[in-house]
């Protein structure tokens, strides 16, 4: 290669390169440098620059010590690809510039035989997408710079082992030659040697090496292997353009919401070398501890080594604080810069460094990836430490992670190995033995004995079973199941789905391959994670911290939006004020049906065959009723409650259509016990009467309300019963009752008019006035569609986006998770799971009508959100948004939806001023 | 009562009249006088002064014979509401003007002893409601004025009976005494005299009956009976304001849409009486047969008679025609009149007459009501005898009633005894042997014999026994049950959701009390009105007369919106084709897959352990599907076919879940055969493993073929091939291929592509190219929400209003009729069945906004709609406003539908112009 010409690109004629120089002026800016303590680029400069580029950029302007080079934007990306992968004009006479300015910048060149220059490419996206993407290093090296490199360094075996590795990284990442054939021949030289490790190779081998590839390189490709510095660069800058688009980088952008025209930036930097020996070496760290937060220095080094020494894993790093002996100098600079770092970015960093001969390189840096807990304590830390504002804080915690502060979790020391995998629907662990039904789980649970339900699927007959249960496993259903919903509900943890396992109830067992749990045994499920293990295993109680409450506080200081809970009994009524409730959002009254001293009186109610048998039933279910609200209302005194009458279809209540047609077959089959098989019999008769093909869109809800009036009374009775005596010890009452599943205004019109007489009577009786208000749930399409009308009856309405997503999308909560969801999350047909995370597209578009149809007819309507939604961060966001004044959640989300709430009010402000209150909401 | 004051109220104090007086030319006018020749009123003033009165001035005005009189507006009526039942200022006088003017009109005078004035005080809304509202006769006698009658008519009887009659009706109708009490004294005095008919009285009698009404009225409501004429007048106004709100009114309103804020007018109108002697009489009369429509007089009447009498049925009337032999004069007057109130009002009118002493008096027109037959013939005879133009003419006929026309339906001289009465499910009627298999109907259906199938509901299975039996007659299920909708579609009569009848497929009969009908018994079902009848009885062919053939091409002429079938046949698409279907809206592809010799395939298909064994079955079906095409193809040569790909969930093709449980237990119980057992075992298993709690949101339309891709690539494959074949032949084929339920876009994006690729192997196979498009049908409330979204993959659109329907109200169609629906109908909490007449105020938004987002995206998308709405009237108007391309409809509601656009169009024009064509839909 002569050197007058070097810069001009190979394939390039001079003529063309005249052109862009004379246009150099009105070119776009491609090229970004950093080095020698100035950069072109700044930090907030993450979307031309990409996320690594930027914070080189802003390291190198902080007189930070970064090996220098240069940032190709992420513009150029995406113009290459609209450019049908063409360089867009200018880039390429920008890019040799910059190879000048760094050579000048380091008194090195590329190809030099005595102080060559190599660099390192890297991919660098806005965001870190870990893995993804290409990187070639040590790029410059060839025949002639590896004397250069071997004389400088007077170490030969080093300059011919960083050749060898180019040649294998160059000819596996550009050249697309397959890294196994590197390999075979790297496996030849060292049999032939007899040796074992690579770095075990002499000089010579390490020679022959670079032969034997560069010749295989040749037959796999046809062409020689570039050996000009300047070709190779061109074309892994192309390389990385095009990992862009590689299968893996394309399914994490999907999952990840990562928009496909955002492209890469691409950084060359010159190399720097953590192996030159004992003075040398490389490390990652965090500026505090990522797992607890606590503010110390975390990370971990490896003397005489390369990064991917490290992931090899082949020595044990050593612990930052060890960097202290070894290199006192390196480490208190190192440790200054994380100082300076932390400082000037706000925020705890993870970064990379090597040292080289003694002299420290910082080559990244970043905010680091942290547990919840990590994260909770360093935002409080750092407000303590006036680094951030309150706000700030609140930004820097994911709520979704807050999850993990809320269970009890296993000991993460403890290794586990899983049976089976099922699906994460309830988070937190626990262990216990064995039951198949929940009669049996009621008992032992009375017995303070611990215990895991074990169920095919379960159904509101088994809540008792479930309250007294550790956890819950089921066979079959999905993340909304019936399993899923009410542990979660609960606070209790749930693998549900776990399709693995074989649940032999009549046997008492459940297999899994030839695994065979029997009744008694004890397992350990995770729900977290869906794993299940055999035997028991350590748990570590759940972390609530001061400092989580204090961050707490501060959300609550922030947003607008009120959050309440989804509660049936005083004890989940308790447990979710503790996590910061503002009141009951919906108390479903059908779970407090299926009691079991209850249940006869609901049945005789449903078998009554005229008014007045029903009303006798509904007499006795009365009291129950009465003291159930006795005990929500006193815990919730001063906070509203939201009480939804009667929802499930009646079946719910009777034994099972086919187990019963079953039963009466094999009495008929026995012959005998004739008295028997006629009242079962009987029994099938009424249960086929109210059997229903698709009982979610069949008789329930107002439905039954309107049909059945008395039942409706009875609970309207039991609720002002109830409100009425607390009022009267002074405790105050404030009972909203809700009427579900309205479609057509008219249905509540009729159900108001019941409630209000009932409640009017029960008052006259009681010589007290409660102040009460009656609303709706919206959760079909009709009614948020017909909002207007039905908010001239609703004072408040409540979506239940639960059913709401049912009948906007025909998605049968019980039957799609088991069937095609699971697919069409896996092949990204949908991004979300929409009963987990609200579908704003469609199902939010209802809300937002129903919210402002509403509010047209009745201005002060208050609106909230009920349901699995709730307590998710994204939906919460939503409804913060949609203008709703309350979201909803089981009490164990009541804390994230408190912290979505805040950071829903901090990017999108609807509080105009805190002190005047004259638009609170 | 003296003179001077006799216009003064009794209740009033006359210095407020003075004021009224001077008001007057202020005042409101609330009265519209008619009479000598002359009336205030017109015929177009009906929201006025009701239809009666407004066709009384009408009449008047055209020199035809009425007795004169007044009539108070509606708007009194409204105001007397609004006003808390006071009448408003002025009215009194303006009464009182009015008396004034009729006595001097008549110059006769209230309450006189010579020469007494007696009104008629009757109701009259802008729509008749036909025996809803108070009527007074006689008004105005009393003591002295039955003198004055008596001796102006010399006929003291007749003028004691006035009287009479008078006490009697005032006092039930505007003093509230029942009615009996009347009764009871009548009976009375008849025993006394020892007579048995009214008329049998003597004057004396009469007068005694007076003087004892009078003295039980007084007794009753504490009062004297008012004797003072006005005092009369004002108590019966006010009766029949009052009477605009008695409950059976408020219901009639309800159930025919009319607004209870239209308020009734009050006729006061001269009295005329037939019954003074055989030169007297009254009669009803039709200007054309209201049951033909032929252009001839019809009616009755009945000499010496008033109303009263006519209805109480005792003696049998005389045909018109008869007329014109007793009273010659009179006929010919009348028919003159019949023929200037035709040539008048330009439509067949129903009127009411008197003759007193020879002296024709006509006391009402209105347009009258008609059979279906008779609408078309009168409709189109009317055009070409030039009294209307064809668009008046296609306004005259209701859709709706057109369905009279087209089944065979019962003949109505014979007289029927119902056993029991269901649902009017799908019209026409039939007779046959009952059977309670549908092989069995199938077998005797091949054997030429008719049968009805009778069973507790349908299923798919039942597919082949319903086309061979003549009709169907089911316990459960509604209007929209599967075998409704079926029967329907095939346009075969059935009667669902029969409860009265008791199915006992195991003996082979069914009971309706004690009555027992056994398999073979011949009985016969009403379609149309939901009637079970033991025996044959005869029906009469369907009238598709001449007339009708030419009201329906008037009506292809005017409309804009295409009308199409939904047909599964060939059969089907014959019958369609034959009423006028310009297309197929909707092939579903499903029923062909029922079939007996193809159900074995479809079980294996959904029964394969993998993909190869699935493609061996989809194989085998592949012919049959091809087969399927090529008929409906080649009958619907040069027009759109629309073919729905498979929709059902797969379980509906394998046994019954529960019935295989109860086959195992019973196989279990008697410890035999256990191949037969595991066979079934196995088999369970599978069904349970596709079971599903929700079917209708579950695993289902496109849902099966995104998870199940080689199911609708082998339709497609059938449907392609068919279309080659056929289009080397030179006939004409356009497929469009409709994938169901899409919810999301990227569901259509995934299938489209499917369908694309196997579509294009066809058309390289076959060597020919096909012109194809694919769409969706919109049937989730997610798809209209983002139709802007599926429009970009959409090339047509079909909204699929049944499931729509489901899913936006949450109703089942399944399960909701046999349940709550019906009791939400009768209730008036829903107007109409939501599956029956589209629910525009709902449903019909996420219509409007799939149409108008899928347009946004797509200007020239294609759209319909199919299923039950696109045959009823007033959802085919709303289509049409809509913006809508098609309806589709089953083959006999082709003409209703062809006629409803045609209104649709004339209410409505959205054709800009008929000629340039450039804005043709």
């Amino acid at each position: 290669m002569k050197k007058a010409n070097r810069y001009s690109w190979p394939s390039m004629k001079v003529t063309k390169l005249e052109i862009y120089r004379k246009g150099m002026k009105r070119m776009k800016k491609y090229v970004y440098f950093f080095g020698g303590g100035k950069a072109e680029g700044e930090a907030h400069m993450r979307n031309l620059l990409g996320g690594k580029g930027a914070n080189l950029a802003e390291m190198t302007n902080l007189g930070i010590p970064v090996p220098p080079g240069f940032t190709i934007t992420t513009e150029v990306c995406t113009a290459y690809y609209e450019n049908n992968e063409q360089w867009p004009e200018g880039l390429m006479e920008q890019v040799l510039e910059n190879v000048k300015k760094l050579e000048e910048t380091l008194g090195m060149e590329f190809g030099s035989n005595t102080n060559p220059l190599l660099v390192s490419v890297r991919s660098g996206a806005r965001v870190s997408m870990p893995g993804m993407m290409d990187t070639v290093l040590n790029l410059g090296i060839n025949d002639e710079a590896v004397e250069g490199l071997a004389k400088k360094t007077n170490n030969p075996r080093f300059a011919w082992d960083a050749y060898r590795r180019f040649c294998q990284m160059f000819g596996d990442v550009v050249l697309g030659v397959e890294h196994s054939k590197f390999e075979e021949i790297l496996q030849e030289v060292k049999d032939k040697r007899g040796v074992k490790l690579d770095n075990e190779l002499e000089v010579e081998d390490l020679k022959e090496l670079v032969q034997k590839y560069k010749a295989m390189v040749k037959e796999e490709i046809g062409q020689d292997f570039p050996t000009d510095p300047l070709e190779q660069l061109k074309m892994a800058i192309n390389a990385v353009f095009s990992s862009w688009n590689n299968p893996r980088a394309i399914t994490y952008r999907k999952i990840n919401d990562i928009p496909g025209d955002w492209g890469t930036a691409v950084n060359v930097q010159a190399m720097v070398f953590g192996n030159m020996g004992e003075n040398s070496g490389t490390g990652v760290a965090f500026t505090r501890d990522p797992s607890t937060g606590e503010n110390v220095y975390y990370g971990e080094y490896l003397r005489d080594a390369q990064g991917e020494d490290v992931v090899a894993g082949i020595r044990t790093p050593s612990p930052i604080s060890k960097l202290k002996e070894e290199m006192p100098e390196v480490y208190k600079e190192l440790t200054e810069i994380f100082d300076k770092l932390e400082n000037h970015y706000r925020d705890m960093q993870d970064v990379e460094f090597t040292i080289q001969q003694g002299k420290l390189y910082m080559l990244q840096t970043r905010s680091g990836k942290r547990t919840a807990a990590a994260a909770v304590r360093i935002a409080v830390e750092m407000v303590r430490e006036g680094l951030i504002t309150k706000e700030e804080a609140l930004l820097r915690v994911d709520p979704a992670q807050l999850d993990q502060l809320l269970h009890p979790r296993l000991d993460p020391s403890v290794k586990v190995e899983p049976i089976a995998k099922g699906l994460a629907a309830s988070p937190g662990a626990a262990s216990g033995a064995v039951v198949f039904d929940s009669d049996e789980a009621a008992e032992a649970g009375e017995r303070g004995e611990k215990v895991i339900l074990v169920r095919n699927e379960t159904s509101p007959d088994d809540i008792h079973g479930m309250a007294t249960a550790q956890g819950i496993l089921t066979a079959r259903g999905g993340m909304t199941s019936h399993a899923a919903v009410v542990a979660r509900g609960m606070g209790k943890c749930c693998v549900a789905g776990c399709e693995a396992i074989k649940v032999d109830e009549v046997n008492n067992q459940f297999t899994v391959g030839d695994i065979v749990v029997k009744k008694g045994d004890i397992i350990t499920i995770n729900g977290s994670t869906g794993e299940v293990m055999l035997g028991e295993i350590p748990t570590i109680a759940p972390e609530l911290s001061g400092d989580f409450q204090e961050l707490m506080s501060w959300a609550d200081e922030v947003r607008s939006l009120a959050v309440r809970t989804n509660a049936d009994t005083p004890q989940d009524a308790k447990q979710a004020k503790e996590f910061g409730a503002q009141g009951i959002g919906l108390c479903r009254t059908e779970h407090m049906f299926f009691a079991s001293e209850r249940l006869p009186f609901v049945q005789q109610m449903i078998l009554a065959e005229n008014k007045e048998e029903r009303q006798a039933a509904l007499d006795k279910l009365l009291p129950f009723q009465r003291e159930d609200f006795l005990g929500i209302f006193k815990e919730m005194a001063g906070m509203p409650v939201t009480v939804r009458l009667l929802d499930p279809p009646l079946h719910e209540f009777l034994p099972k259509r086919e187990e019963l047609m079953v039963e009466i077959a094999k009495l008929e089959a026995a012959g005998t016990n004739s008295a028997e098989l006629a009242e079962k019999k009987e029994l099938l008769a009424k249960v086929n009467n109210l059997h229903e093909m698709n009982p979610m869109l069949g008789h329930r809800g107002c439905r039954l309300g309107v049909t059945y009036p008395e039942v409706y009374a009875m609970q309207v009775r039991a609720i002002m019963e109830a409100a009425c005596q607390l009022t009267k010890e002074g405790i105050k009452v404030i009972p909203e009752i809700m009427i579900p599943l309205v479609g057509h205004v008219n249905e509540l019109s009729i159900l108001k008019e019941v409630a209000q007489a009932e409640a009017k009577a029960v008052m006259d009786e009681q010589g007290v006035e409660v102040s009460y208000t009656i609303g709706t749930m919206i959760e079909l399409p009709r009614a948020a569609l017909t909002a207007d009308e039905i908010a001239k009856e609703a004072e408040f309405f409540s979506f239940g986006t639960n059913d709401l997503t049912q009948t906007t999308f025909g998605f049968s909560r019980d039957d799609v998770e088991g069937k095609f969801l699971p697919y069409y999350l896996d092949n990204n047909i949908l991004e979300k799971n929409p009963f987990a995370v609200l579908d704003q597209e469609g199902v939010g578009q209802l809300v937002k009508i129903g919210v402002e149809r509403g509010r047209s007819t009745r201005p002060n309507l208050k609106t909230g959100i009920c349901g699995e939604h709730g307590g998710e961060p994204s939906s919460v966001d939503f409804c913060h948004r949609a203008g709703l004044d309350y979201v909803s959640c089981s009490p164990f989300r009541v804390p994230i939806a408190r912290l979505a709430a805040a950071q829903a009010e901090l990017n999108n402000p609807r509080k105009k001023c805190k002190t005047c209150g004259c638009c609170q909401n």
